[in-house]
């Protein structure tokens, strides 16, 4: 009987959680049932109803620490907010003492609601308004990364106004392309963001922030890319702008202080996937820096990262209610399973964006039966919204079981919608055996409030 | 001089408004500035800032009109709100004396709460939820589209529960894809939605549904595809239902009444592109079902249409403020200007999701100047965040400056998202020389207001 046991451990490997795409507080229970943190999914979808995000805090802080610990101190981990913010999440950050980069007035905005520490946030931006750039100043936060020569020009005029000096940075364009999908790439010549290191370009700003008496150039800055695997990248960045970084010394004789070089750093979204070894590639990428600041003959910077995926990714599960089962003819003798659940593109776009694999488990009882090949799709009025493409699960899930699917922390309830008037999930953080609600299921009512 | 005028020409065609992709109501006045429905958008940018949506209601309510006209009636025309509703919108869409298609629950909330009569309510959804379907039957819609086996049980159970009988479309593979972008193509059978046609599953679900007390069988629906320019694909799914409503009508005996052939009628976004004559393509499938319904000796049921597209997306233009502008080598002797506005993928997701193509202009006045290679970006933390990758665009074009992208009225606002934090965009209505505020934009307040 081996296509019985053969189909048997593929039933077996679907009803086990793997680690690394997990939240570390995730179990099966003997009966089947799946925890986070002690907290059975089942309770939470019945007091929260579905879809609903669970977030394991206790991982959440864990990766803000491994992270700190990789990069020499929580204050050289920069949580990228543009993954996943919300008050409780920015305290959270605040508390395991790392810094904040936001990318957007309305996220200095919630942070500084959340009684974040001005002076730890950095800010970015390719088209920071007068009203943006003046809340800076005026909330006295860490750093400016300043993306243009516009902006310089603005921002130094706005400090001399309010008669400040603002901490800034410069963001270098360092010509690497780190291979990671083509829209999240960020680091190559042709694109909206930064200052050209080729050019000459950051060199310039960089003398121009220098010179001003209004801003403080205290570090170069430079991202390569998103959902990055190959440390090469951060490498080859940070030995370019340590170039310029050396070029600045020895021409004005500022040594800035900070290297920051991004987030990027990739995690595992199914099984077959590996996340980075944070650790390693951070020693790789720290010793890297001490020997090209030593061959230049500079002290090496301190290096900063701004990790959003790596930290809020893998925390949080997603967990809907599975609806209509279908079986669908892909040709005579073929069918494909499409099973419904009752949320999609509106919570989860990645997927339709940038073709992002995702894994799911049924979560409130050990599935059984046939693998069969199957499409998870949501219920959105378009074809293209689809979860899972293509998996085989076993052919016994129907309309009421909890399916769940992890590693959806990072760039899924940040960028939700309200496609076809869906209200946004709730969101809950799971902690020791206790559940406590972060935000609040939409209701079509919050969709009409704006309304005249 | 030729290189000269060739580039003046250019800019004069920057300048002007084309008709086939503007509202009907947008003009340019003598001073540059652009009006729409008499009010200029310098005004709207100046009162509700930006960005915002400025729908031309007159537009959209004539749009209505030659749908109607050339589907032989408002009520056969069944305007399909999930590309953009508000409680005003459905008011339009029923004073026009058009049917209204929902796709989800809160759209019927959306409707209802517009006090749209639910007689004329179409609803549709591959995973319709028991409380969805039950407040179909409480409201008293007009037609359900059932489109699974799975479905029709249940609502058939809740019909039986509540002693009632519910009018019913059934959801038709027909096995066509009309030509168009792959993710909205939803004919072919590889995809969630409906019952095959080929396999005999929908003629299965037709039958029962004319078994059951519950249920009135009254139609057969079949959607092709969205932004469909070649009339053949209407067609050929007309033919091919219409041979199973003839075979339900010889087997059964009951001429089910109603042919729904779906939405899917394309646009212009660009210069270059042509909409669809409807008139034209209406008149052709309109007579193509009276000659295959006299083939199949069956007398030749009404048919409706579900448009969106044709209906909400040329009414709309957004407008964005013009901010960094930024000039970036593309190789040593090449460049490209950057021109970053205040909104982007979180406004309109358009671009990054299907690659769609849209056309600008300078609103606030006449642009001059050399045409030059621009891409316009959004203000998101992420580099995909594109709006228009390649135009030639006049270089005098600078901070402040109003750009406004026309036909951005179907999938953008009920698209949007609160990605990096940002809120909506105001909408408001225009229409003889007055501005009506339809939604407020969006604060942090408002985004904050769920959190715990
Ligand atoms: C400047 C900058 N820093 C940090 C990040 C965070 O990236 P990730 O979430 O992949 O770590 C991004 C992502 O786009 C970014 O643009
Ligand atoms: C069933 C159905 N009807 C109507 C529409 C509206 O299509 P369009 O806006 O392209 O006219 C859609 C779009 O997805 C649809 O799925």
């Amino acid at each position: 009987m081996e296509t019985r046991s053969a189909a048997q451990a593929a039933i077996d490997a679907f009803n086990e959680l793997p680690a690394h795409v997990w939240p570390r507080n995730a179990r099966r229970q003997e009966d089947g049932v799946v925890t986070i943190a002690g907290v059975p999914l089942t309770e939470i979808a019945e007091e929260y109803g579905t879809p609903v995000l669970v977030v394991d805090e206790d991982d959440f802080r864990s990766r803000c620490r491994d992270m700190a610990d990789a990069f020499g101190g929580p204050a050289n981990v920069h949580y990228a907010s543009k993954a996943f913010l919300t008050r409780h999440i920015a305290r959270w950050v605040e508390e395991e003492g790392l810094a904040l980069d936001v990318a957007s007035e309305n996220e200095l905005r919630i942070a500084l609601a959340a009684d974040f520490p001005a002076e730890r946030i950095t800010v970015h931006g390719n088209n920071k308004s007068a009203t943006f750039l003046q809340l800076c100043l005026d909330s006295r936060v860490g750093h400016v990364v300043i993306d243009s020569h516009q902006e310089l020009a603005e921002l130094e005029a706005l400090a001399r106004e309010a008669a400040v000096t603002q901490d800034v940075f410069v963001r270098v364009k360092p010509g690497v392309d780190a291979h990671t999908h083509e829209f999240i790439a960020t680091s190559h010549e042709d694109q909206k963001f930064g200052l050209s290191l080729a050019s000459g370009s950051a060199y310039k700003a960089a003398v121009d922030a220098i010179r001003s008496p209004h801003l403080e150039l205290t570090g170069l800055h430079a991202h390569v890319g998103s959902q990055v695997f190959d440390a090469e990248g951060f490498k080859l960045a940070a030995q370019r702008v340590l170039a310029l970084y050396a070029q600045i010394f020895k021409e004005t004789g500022v040594a800035l202080g900070y290297l920051d070089l991004g987030g990027g750093y990739g995690i595992a979204y199914t099984t077959e996937e590996l996340p980075l070894d944070v650790r390693a590639v951070a020693a790789d990428l720290l010793s890297e820096v001490q020997d090209v600041a030593d061959d230049l003959g500079i002290a090496a910077p301190t290096v900063v990262v701004e990790p959003g995926r790596a930290i809020a990714g893998p925390s949080t599960v997603t967990v809907y209610a599975a609806g209509v089962v279908k079986d669908v003819h892909t040709s005579y003798t073929t069918t494909r399973r499409y099973i419904a659940v009752d949320g999609g593109m509106s919570d989860n776009i990645r997927p339709s964006l940038y073709a992002s694999l995702y894994d799911g488990r049924v979560v409130n009882r050990f599935a059984e039966g046939e693998p069969t090949q199957t499409r998870l799709v949501g219920s959105h009025c378009e074809s293209g919204d689809i979860l899972i493409n293509d998996a085989m699960w076993p052919d016994d899930i129907a309309r009421g079981d909890l399916i769940a699917l992890p590693a959806t922390g990072a760039y899924c309830y940040a960028m939700s919608s309200n496609y076809n008037a869906f209200g946004r999930p709730a969101v809950v953080a799971v902690r020791a055996g206790r559940v406590k609600p972060m935000v609040r299921r939409e209701t079509v009512e919050d969709i009409l409030a704006r309304e005249y």
